[in-house]
């Protein structure tokens, strides 16, 4: 038995790798297959099915990718009306190799989310192995939000029956793989633990102790964010991305021609860190730092604007390509050789961000002529916050400038620095001059022993 | 949390990879640690501990070598006198960033074989990984006869003790992670399972039903194999291996150079597969496809002689001299330049191996003039073989050449072929001059539907 | 500046890539493109400029690829009507970085033939590297056969004109770079110099001696024999061979599927060595070990029937597609899953080639019953053979069977018993039983001190 | 043949592997040398021999690794007591496959230098290849300067014989490689041409063209930098550097640990980008962007005290090793884990670097509140600087910091913004606190148009 986790990074996604016996099957795949490829090709499998726990909202699917190359056949749950691959239901059996794998429909997360369970002839007495998607995760439940408010009941108790009734029976002896690990926003905290079981999350998991009641009311109750391209993704993932064959390969710019493009509209994203981009920076340009690609570019990017890349020095290029064709941004078009470094070689004018130590935030945090900006989810400031601090999610910034003066020096903090330089690129962008970010931010705050309140 | 599970092919051999915030762990290393080093660089891990479950019998551990090149602390089971490292004490407690490390003494296999479990900060509500050594595996036991006939049955008493009382109540929700996996001479029959619960070890480990006594009986009436390496292993692991820094630069030789050192009693193993053996090969040449080295390489070669490749074209010999240092075959040595068709242009004179398909088997295997070899265990030519063959272990073959006329015709078969063109070739050397291979051996031959006896 | 020469063994093919403040020229790419993006990425180069010295006979030119991928513009000789691509003239000029490409037209080999020059402006004082195509080799000049018997006085006349009057006058300090190294097909014996002059060719180079008669008169009377893939280079070179944005992805094939796929009339290629395909191999497949596939598929294989791979272990397919795809085989589907042992595992049956050592054909070349062919060109045949070997050209076996008696035992020899395989597996095709392959061939033969005849 | 130039960045040292027939030979190797056996492994060749055209000044040599790992045979000039290797003399020969080297002695740039010419046996008619160590470069000559003032006459002449008399007549068609490339500290200007030729050289190296009393009145009046560790360097290669074995493994450091280092004397540095260093950096460190390291490592660094790396995520560290090793720091010892950003994140203080562009530059150059400071060579300043500039070189900042007013604004600039960035991290950790680093420097200010003066 041959059995991988590919996780993709900044998403926290995580796709399986199954082979038997000469052939494989490939859970929830990423849109760059390449990975999957290496691993058949090494232990001589053929890669027959590709099965989608659910059409996933946070990233594109990399099902059509296999299929065009390999010629996997692909196949998601029954309750949404995909326009590629199979249907399966409740009960259906595949075997691979000397495995099987069965299907549970555990909705409630979405209406077609499926568990896949899976047996081996060798040990056939019971399961050991379930995917199971968005509906159960290490420490954490799946989303019940993304039909909109309206469904929320509905979908809490389904994924209560789909947990409590289909999952947990499986008993306490089964593995769990969930399609997302830390850092995702699939889920509201879930663990970090790499591997869990259905024992260990009754042990550890508090909502699996909680009655039904309990169960629905906490999750109506949950507050997550919805970054604007879930709505591409899932339309993406309904109909079947483009087929691309190969990852992009971006257009290696001379400054002339970037700078063109930039006139002419252009999405340009620096990606270095933050201490970089406050060093000197493009004016008018966005900060993500590399990393936060997967996360924040769904906030930032529009998939229409041709994308182009400023990093350190040219060389990271093709992993952000991944980045962003993984979240369907096939609209990515070029990077400005050599890197950021480049452009002050050609005399072009630079911008600088001020960057603050907490130290120097904790001298002035009460000074009247600041602003002080928490861009964090606003879970996280009603759990501490430093005073006098406003609270204004970084994905919702663009469309709350209002609340922030023009006229006062403007410090923003997030967690660690990373987020508050997007939103200062993004402040820039809109005009005000005077705008800070704090590195280290709260953690580095809380790290130095300075004060944190709640409302 | 960073886990990652390093195999080493051929001696089915599972190391693990334990990393929190910033520190990292080993258990079990091999001796080729470049693996290690590069999974702690990749995530800004310092390695801070190597875990040995045990004295290990069929590997020599890497344990040594990043104690030397990252500052590693060594630990093992306190009940061996090493001569390197540090003891462990049952209770014992190791902090690695955000995880607890516990040891539990669980002799049986060795005296002082532990089990090392794992519990997760955020998640303290029990253990959830187990890491234990050769004490239990995926459908398997461990083996209780390294001391000797005479210990067999105090050894299954307290292997017995160590799974009833110490590992199973860790609960089923705990996922095993084993030194072993299927294909290791360190259990019967390990499963091919790459992950397990204690649950599904419950459900499916026909040996976790037994009585304490049925257990031991069991136990002690299994027949295992020791290949004389084993001897050789014990030693340096308790002893610490000699230091190497960096796999071993194999000597590309010229035909010249070659010769000579043949002539000077060198160990020259011809790694390619059977079919080429067959179709020619270098005299008095020792036969061990490459994959087949970890396993094999142990029965046929000593710590002295220099140990030289050839293999098909001279690029497969670092694999090769991988294999060979995590078995402590400090003494190789070099390989033959360009791979064997080298010496054919050289006009040198070759030597063939008759191979039989299965056909050609069934067509003769009852002509008097033939004698009938099967080299597999004598277990497995017990649950089934071709009728009127004579089972020697291929690696007991050397000591029972009297039991092989020299006047017929050998034709040898083992479970696939590779085994048996071992034998052959080790026939060869002892002066045989009419051996035959069969290639599929009984694998193919219970595919075409021939008959199969029992003894 | 950047300069790297990229070969492609086999078909020893040399492109090379150009690189100069941010801009890159590539001369003669391949198809499998990505050694360049590659080169042009780690140095921060854009590939503007495609240029081909001349419609290759030998292998698919990459130029639709960088086109298609990266923009770049295609330029070849004027004297073709190609399909794509812009034509250049006699004293055309393009700056790349601080570099200048000057083009001559130099035709002969063939009509459209070009030679680029190369200037530095920090040395602009003459050239000093000259792109030659196959006019002007290392040690030799190139073919004048393409356009057939007819042409080719008229050919030597216009290369002779080439080498003289346009290459040679730029001065002996100009370094060539031709399209091909030593073991090309393009030209009948060039050097294994990596790297020559204008003046160490006219120091060495014999035919640089020569009067324009006694060139010309030396060019007609050369033989050398055009594989008959060569029209389909030609044909593809001339349109623009299919897009293909990636290295197709073999289908790992399952015993039952293979074998289906042959029956159906697929071609089967044994890339194995000489004495594994001896040993034991598939019926009826053909023998064509895999470094001599760029070298021999174009005799062997067709462009309409899919072509299916046997290797040792299933993992050297990769390899096998570029060498395939470079010559334009399209067709190319499958590989039999795990690599010949598959086969014989599952008890299909297997056939086998005789191998002889030289030493054993020493002993029996004489013998009436045998009929000794000698496989190689027929100009290395009248250059030193043994005695009673008839002269059949690989290449042209096929056709020749009828001169190939049934109710002999055929001993085939080669240069080094590759090719001679190759022969072998396609005697064994059209029906003879009793054939030999000797291993080491000619070179073997020679080393041994056997005696070599000329006619 | 097998060719191969390995060219090291930064230092812009070349060294030569030489295949044939199974035999290798190197010219030059550095130190970290799995480049060489790669190429070995790949091509079947066995390394007889280490050249050494000199004994470098400028970086250790890797003969030491080559002879303990494949016992290699070391070969250098016999007008050097070299405690390790075997001398050579004026017209020794060596057969190394089917090519031949010469020994020819060509001193000026040091006592013992040697050229090594190359012929091949099947094109005997002269050599076509030859070795000029640091003697004659693309478009320069060697240094002269290495034994002081005192000789520099007597090399100069010795110089002038060596290439007129020695490597000149060996022919215009011979290709010259030497032992750098452009950027390189051993010669004043190095051309950027990657290949050249004696008949190149003659068309285009002005030098060539001087009478010798020219040649070496102009060699005398070369003004070169000599590094501090150029002393180290020629000792250390006279003596044989240390035996490594494998690239060091450095210590991730958690910032406790870094600390504590950075306490107790280490040598931090910070290999950043000269942005990121700007944004913000650990107060003390000296920057050395990492491609920087090879050329000024060796102005800054000692060789006792522990060497700590900053880098921007803790990923570029092997490459840093490599840089450092080749410069024979063996007290390089570990980096800090998770690069800059961990730093803040433990709110440790930070320090900034006020960064200009050159349009900030070009409003303040001549406010005489300002110190502008041009750290490059003299050479360049005399060839044109910035109006008001005072020209004290990078390498000499610190013995001429009485020099540097400590109350007014320091803006540094220097060709590009790199070394300023250096020199400004220098003026930091000796207590200036307004220090100013002008982006893109002299390169952005001409490139903009603004004014530039002579002396």
């Amino acid at each position: 038995m041959i059995f991988e986790t590919i996780k993709s990074e900044g998403i926290a996604q995580k796709s399986y790798f199954i082979g038997s016996d000469g052939e494989a099957a490939i859970i929830d795949p990423r849109r760059d297959i390449d990975v999957y490829l290496e691993i058949a090709k090494r232990n001589n499998l053929q890669i027959k099915f590709v099965f989608e726990t659910h059409r996933n909202e946070d990233y594109t699917i990399g099902s059509v990718e296999l299929q065009q190359i390999v010629g996997a056949q692909i196949y998601h749950g029954s309750s949404l009306d995909f326009t590629y691959g199979k249907p399966v239901y409740d009960g259906d059996r595949f075997k691979l190799g000397r495995l099987e794998l069965n299907i549970l429909k555990t909705p409630g997360h979405t209406n077609e989310s499926i568990t896949i369970t899976l047996k081996d002839y060798d040990t056939p007495n019971g399961f050991y192995l379930a995917f199971t998607g968005d509906a159960l995760f290490a420490g954490e439940t799946g989303r019940i939000d993304i039909y909109g408010e309206s469904e929320k009941k509905k979908n809490a108790a389904q994924l209560y029956d789909s947990i409590f009734n289909k999952i947990l029976p499986l008993g306490d002896q089964v593995i769990i793989c969930p399609a997302h690990g830390a850092g995702s926003v699939c889920g509201a905290e879930i663990k970090e633990q790499e591997l869990t079981t259905i024992g260990h999350e009754k042990n550890t998991n508090e909502l699996l102790s909680y009655s039904q009641e309990e169960f629905i009311k906490y999750k109506i109750s949950e507050k997550l964010y919805i970054p604007p391209y879930f709505q591409k993704m899932e339309e993406l993932n309904r109909e079947g991305p483009n087929f691309l064959g190969r990852i992009p390969e971006l257009k290696m710019l001379k400054v002339e021609e970037f700078k063109r493009l930039m006139d002419d509209g252009a999405q340009v994203i620096d990606t270095r860190e933050p201490s970089s981009f406050g060093g000197a920076h493009i004016p008018k340009t966005i900060s993500i730092w590399s990393r936060g690609l997967p996360a924040f570019a769904g906030w930032m990017l529009n998939y229409h604007d041709p994308i182009i890349i400023i990093d350190e020095e040219g060389h990271s290029i093709d992993q952000i390509s991944r980045y962003l064709i993984r979240l369907g941004y096939d609209n990515i078009y070029g990077y400005l050789g050599g890197g950021f470094s480049t452009w002050y070689m050609n005399a072009e004018p630079i911008n600088k961000l001020e960057l603050w130590s907490v130290h120097e935030l904790y001298e002035k945090y009460d000074d009247p002529a600041i602003f002080l900006l928490d861009v964090r989810e606003m879970k996280e400031w009603e759990e501490g916050h430093i005073k006098g601090s406003i609270p204004i999610y970084l994905g919702h910034l663009k469309d709350h400038l209002d609340e922030i003066p023009q006229d006062k020096k403007i410090i923003i903090y997030c967690d660690a620095g990373n987020k508050s330089t997007i939103a200062a690129s993004v402040l820039h962008k809109n005009g005000y001059k005077d705008v800070v970010t704090v590195l280290g931010s709260i953690k580095a705050w809380k790290k130095a022993g300075y004060p944190i309140v709640r409302p």
